[in-house]
């Protein structure tokens, strides 16, 4: 099977997305008709009648069912090839000894092509949808990488790292112009591509590495164009503790990139573990938004990050991969680690509700969809919408989430969360192109 | 590839394993013969001259690597088609609502031959080269479940669960005699398959669901015939009041199988999270070893199990998957989730050193064997021990442990622990038998 972009099709059978942050509807007999990549009607009782205009009618069997496309808010593109390695070291550290080495390698557009294109394939194949995406310091190999998302069908927004001070290895940091212009270039080439699916984000790597008048330049730049931000903010106690050393002159983090402008209401912050209240009061007030990354926290020993106190004070929340901080490239591994970080919060805080599985889900597509103010675009299958989804499968045998017996939607759905893997990945769409199958 | 029990082969390639509970010794070229299932040599420099008499000889090839095979200490055969389901609810109502409606069908012998085979496929698929079987409460279908076992070549210890109170359904609980009689006609049907890997053990659910005299018979049993016990322990908070409730006369938990001769050197207690420091000295002067079982007890939401306090109190420990309690049927994802676990414990306790990997993957293969005494039989490539072991395969492109780069020996090992997948566990040998290839 395979489909030509906007091709128009249906689809019927279990369909299942987040009514809000703690519900899942299941409809165990839905019909969605798919025009131009976009949704036309949701027919949740399956009763619609489906005429030969509507193109190809695909019949979803017993134990698939089909899902909002996976939202993953934060991936280093450039740190793949490092997944799983020096877990072992703080984040300080294990930049320095893992990270900077290999991402200096990205100069070479050759490198970078072979690497980013494995990169797309293989979150396609865990359901990823909508990334996110860092690309390393260069700019031809962040264009690279964005040329090569647009080829393969994915939606994603591509930022090419800026820095200007304090990398622990040569080569790797640019002049603040330099930088400006660089930055500049891959949103001029990005605008070029003419997909609206791929997008850039200005990318100040974090405060740590970056000077006020580069921040206050990356931020006038992205507010003028209307660009996207992402960076970092808060991961690591010893972070946070050499930004308050760096900018004696501000509050505390949030107030750094506060008093640069960094944050908007497209602006996208990474882990923000030990933000305070005052700080996540700021972030509300801006609209700006958190990537919650809870392998990477945890693998890398960062900390907790309290989704449900985020979520109080009224920040928009989405969960991120992190790769290679985190060690698992697919928002399902992040679904079930933000359960884990949760439930371990829940050990500690008396009465603490933990996330549930519905939440998580949420999460994973229409909350980080909400994040990135795209939930009148993507998230859900509500009609006008595109069609980003997955079709799963749980029937594979083996391993370990293999069927059995005869099971309610909602339990397949159980499954997927807690013990699916990139072999229940059975399809992947977007704006209704087929982009990974297997 | 197939080959015969028994039949002879020399394998030669990147072999690891652990040398202590936290040094894995890694050999990028060494060369292992094995006769009769049995290792006859480790050259770990591969410089051993291979004869014609040695047989067919594997090499490993890029990517690849043997390690020893993974021994799960706690796993419950009937709840396997439960994975992933019920995970929202604590232990005492998850038990009454998902486990035992499930369990009690194990009656019919057919339904329990169907599941048996799939779970056993399963766990081998997942590189589980010895698993501590709970099977139901029904003799015929436990037999069953040895009878499987056997044939597909697992390695096993294999236990009919014994309780005669408190169960909240219907016809699942036995009268004492009944359940006397049943547990020693399974210890003689599993001794009548005349299979050295696979063993019995007496296995009274846990201290609620059984009375003292049957605790005590049970135990009587075990001593006499020198059999394996297996049990719960300690797992959860409402659970260990409740004991304390039942059990007024004795000092603790630990003290109520104390009591009942319970805690011999061949007894596995699962979990043992809440454990004081005098149960674990009991624990230690008796020479029983805990299964410790991380991602069920986090998404059961028992709570955090130290296994650096087991440690310095001398007690012996390996990992279990609690499936279905646990979610996950791999001891690859048992390691990840006492990662996690251990440095989650990390981020509380002042100065805590949590677990790193080396460590966890001495719990997954060499500390497991240690825990139930067979360290001169399994758990490592020394030479007299069986050859139970994976080839390891990080090659296999997509999903999130992919390959791209070169990588050293160290470095694979790193990316199976923290990102193996099913699809990397290429071959399984138990005893010199290839039982599962891919
Ligand atoms: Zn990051
Ligand atoms: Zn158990």
């Amino acid at each position: 099977m395979n489909f030509k972009q906007h091709e128009n099709f249906v689809i019927q059978g279990p369909i299942i997305h987040s009514l809000s942050s703690n519900e899942i509807g299941y409809y165990e007999n839905a019909t969605i008709v798919v025009k131009k990549g976009k949704i036309v009607s949701f027919d949740s009782e399956g009763k619609i009648k489906v005429s030969a205009n509507d193109g190809h009618v695909i019949k979803l069997i017993n134990g698939q069912f089909l899902c909002p496309g996976l939202i993953d808010l934060h991936i280093h593109a450039p740190q793949y090839p490092n997944i799983g390695l020096g877990m072992d070291m703080p984040l300080l550290d294990w930049l320095k000894a893992y990270t900077f080495p290999l991402e200096v390698k990205y100069g070479d557009l050759e490198f970078a092509s072979k690497v980013y294109r494995y990169v797309v394939k293989s979150t396609l194949s865990c359901g990823t949808t909508m990334a996110v995406y860092y690309g390393s310091m260069h700019c031809g190999s962040t264009i690279k990488l964005a040329e090569i998302i647009s080829e393969l069908g994915q939606r994603a927004i591509v930022g090419k790292a800026a820095m200007n001070r304090n990398i622990p290895i040569d080569n790797y940091t640019e002049e603040t112009t330099q930088c400006l212009e660089h930055t500049q270039k891959v949103a001029d080439c990005v605008k070029n591509l003419k997909n609206p699916l791929v997008e850039t984000a200005v990318t100040p790597r974090f405060a740590i590495t970056c000077d006020m008048p580069l921040l206050q330049s990356l931020a006038k730049m992205a507010v003028d164009q209307d660009l996207y931000i992402q960076t970092h903010i808060s991961e690591n106690k010893t972070e946070v503790e050499v930004v308050k050393e760096l900018y004696p002159e501000c509050i505390d983090y949030t107030d750094v990139y506060d008093k640069a402008g960094i944050l908007t209401n497209k602006t996208i912050l990474a882990h923000g573990i030990y933000l305070s209240d005052r700080e996540l009061d700021v972030l509300k007030e801006r609209g700006t938004c958190i990537a919650h990354c809870p392998n990477s926290n945890t693998y890398l020993q960062s900390g907790l990050c309290d989704v449900r106190k985020l979520w109080n004070h009224g920040v928009k929340v989405g969960l991120g991969t992190d790769v290679s901080g985190g060690c698992n490239a697919s928002i399902v591994d992040a679904m079930r680690c933000a359960l884990a970080t949760s439930t371990h919060l829940s050990f500690q805080i008396e009465g603490y509700k933990p996330l549930n599985f519905q939440e998580v889900f949420y999460l994973a597509t229409l909350g980080g969809a909400t994040a990135l103010g795209m939930e009148n675009k993507i998230g859900s299958f509500a009609v006008g919408k595109d069609f980003d989804a997955l079709v799963v499968d749980m029937m594979p045998l083996g391993g370990t989430a293999g069927v059995m017996l005869e099971h309610t939607l909602k339990e397949h759905v159980q499954k997927f969360i807690y013990c699916g893997e990139t072999k229940n990945v059975k399809q992947v769409f977007v704006e209704g192109k087929l982009v990974h199958s297997k």
